[in-house]
């Protein structure tokens, strides 16, 4: 693993980050997004043998496909998948915003009013892996937030079925109702409808470079949660830092896809020198050491920092979709981390702990986009509408101020809707 | 006015929403985002030249032209933005959001960390109407969330200077630097940076079609706060209503622009007739009919309900950017009300009320998008870190868990990384 000096890597890391814009992947997308709208199911339909290679008879997964599912995972699983979706449930409880008010001079009252959104979608991808713990981080926080109708989206396999464990986990988080329709054309069924889905008003969930594209086109006529990019840990380690855990838990990221990037800054040499070799021995004899092999090639970096200081100034730069913090008192550098999606502290805070388990969500403003986004919450399925009540007493002592204003903007159909009312003896 | 019943009215409303993808627009916007990134001021300036008609030095307004505005503008004006100023910044203040943990069994410390986002960009319309409020809106939350450096972009006039206004309001709610850009150019370079114009994080604020189309396609290398479409009033109304104010209130959000919507639901046809000859005869009367009648004429509407349950469950089908209720004892209506951007209670609670001087932000979600997305607030310059602190006594209850959960999803690295700390001796 490449040990190097702060500046360099950024800019590399930079342009791993940067979107390229690609006319011709946009027609692609838009022109599946506009047939989905045009001709509905039959659309899909035609996308499902393409892509998919299977000719469904229905989209929608069928009573005896999740029964067939608690059949084929483990006893194991469900009781692992139980205390996960326990331990979410818990965190995501402490999310949930309450409607509050204020009261002010003459009997006015301020306030903001929280709903849920009424309906979502959430897309969850297929082929080779399939992840239930996406389904959990997905859906919990939308069922608390009282989200009435949750539909979940998935690619079918060739077989025409869907990953049992996946359909375990969307029974058990309380997902309402599951389609089998992946890519660009799932994304414009849940944002337009068609005859066999029915339109949401959110759409949140990862997917392929496809579903990334559709869901930035249809942003604005539904919400998304965000556009996820390559990925990343950021570990943060002292001389007293474990090297053998923080290498698992760098590879453990390096595992995801050949784009993650899976970077150390620490201020020690030695622990640095030791972390290298760390790093190789257990690459060597991972499952996936190929895509992790070439993940720490391309992307994986020790950083030697001059004191911790500089060390947290790199950190914040990279805003970081994980960071560990594993240095000595670990919790007193909480303060200075301003911009990491989440923040692992200590020895047993492994990234794996908060990916299944932990209870925080998992789905996390990667590439950077700590700097200005959040972690998917409980938060990002409700919405907010503002209240005003003010009273005939408060409203004389300031309508002259807002004919100013609203004069000022040349707006004089403002100005009259407050010259009406004044001296009004209703 | 036009007097309906529900049902074709959303059909035709839901229209006016849909936004037309049009690729040859698309090309040119991104031809400028595109000449802005490789080309830096060079491509500003010629922007600026070709679309603004003005060859400027600089792009930064200057102290003198600070002092210069505020000696054009009157008294009134800056003590009338001095009290808009002091209640939206009193408003907001009860937004700001507090990192918050929680503790679990053995240990365990869980949270979020919240964070203000470090810099941002605000947009401010040019043209012929200036609009300080717009300033204060979008400043004032980015002050009270702590962002560090807010910068303000709005197109020059053809002589090179900026709406006097618009310069004493920046000042005003502490925008740290104003520059004299505006368009799809202004977007390109908040989001990616020019040698004059130092990159931000979140980009907000109103614009033009070009602005719009900008914001969408930077979403993602910077945030956006919403694609704002045509904007729309709804007034929920029964007999016990005043036709005088709320034929007003109606006209004030059709003079912004003609594809504005103006809608009453109510239930009494007594004062739908009342209604419609008092819009009429305000009509003929504003400064800007011209404007204010096209939107009335297109989509302005009184819908008779034949309850008061199924005019809210109309209300709230239309999800409306600003919803004035203004029936019987209004505010026991408040908990029927799932969509709405603001929420105006009362005879003396009018929309310019909101829009200028009651606290609450006036940026509201637009067309509809109230179902599923918020005013601007001061959250929409913070950003929240999960924190997640696990120790080694309730690490070791939890690991084999994760082990089994990583595995289904054939994580093995994952699993190895919790692995590696199991029954470790450290």
């Amino acid at each position: 693993m490449k040990i190097s000096k702060p500046n360099d890597f950024l800019n590399e890391l930079q342009n791993r980050n940067s979107e390229q814009i690609d006319v011709d992947f946009d027609r692609t997308v838009l022109g599946i997004i506009d047939e989905v709208r045009r001709l509905g199911d039959a659309a899909l339909h035609a996308y499902t043998e393409r892509f998919d290679g299977v000719k469904l008879a229905s989209f929608i997964v069928s009573d005896d496909e999740f029964d067939e599912a608690y059949t084929m995972v483990s006893e194991a699983f469900c009781t692992s998948l139980a205390k996960a979706k326990e331990r979410i449930t818990s965190y995501h409880n402490e999310q949930k915003e309450r409607s509050w008010f204020v009261q002010r001079e003459n009997g006015v009252l301020l306030g903001q009013q929280v709903t849920p959104i009424e309906r979502v979608g959430i897309y969850v991808p297929g082929g080779k892996a399939a992840y239930p713990s996406t389904v959990l981080m997905n859906a919990i926080p939308a069922k608390i937030a009282g989200v009435g109708h949750i539909a979940m989206t998935t690619p079918p396999q060739p077989d025409g079925k869907v990953n049992p464990h996946v359909l375990v986990a969307a029974k058990e988080a309380g997902v309402d109702i599951v389609y089998k329709v992946g890519g660009a054309q799932a994304i414009a069924a849940l944002a337009y409808g068609t005859e066999s889905i029915r339109k949401v008003l959110k759409i949140t969930g990862p997917g392929n470079s496809y579903v990334a594209r559709a869901k930035k086109w249809v942003f604005g006529d539904v919400a998304i949660d965000m556009i996820a990019g390559p990925s990343e840990i950021c570990v943060l380690a002292d001389e007293t830092a474990n090297a053998a855990y923080v290498a698992a838990d760098l590879l453990s990221q390096a595992e995801h896809d050949e784009q993650a990037a899976a970077i150390c800054v620490t201020t020690s040499s030695d622990f640095a020198e030791k972390l290298s070799v760390e790093v190789a021995e257990q690459l060597a004899v991972l499952d996936r050491f190929e895509i992790a092999g070439k993940s720490i090639e391309s992307f994986g970096r020790i950083i030697l920092a001059d004191t911790l200081l500089e060390a947290i100034d790199i950190v914040n730069e990279l805003a970081p979709e994980h960071l560990q913090i594993m240095v000595d008192n670990p919790m007193e550098k909480l303060p200075y981390i301003r911009n990491a999606g989440a923040i692992f502290i200590g020895d047993y805070s492994p990234e794996a702990l908060g990916d299944y388990m932990a209870g925080p969500n998992h789905t996390l403003p990667t590439s950077g986009t700590a700097a200005f986004s959040s972690p998917l919450g409980v938060y990002d399925f409700m919405k907010k509408s503002s209240i005003i009540y003010y009273t005939k007493a408060e409203f004389e002592t300031i309508a002259d101020d807002i004919i100013v204003l609203a004069e000022s903007e040349k707006l004089t159909g403002h100005a009259q809707s407050i010259r009406v009312r004044k001296g009004s003896v209703k």
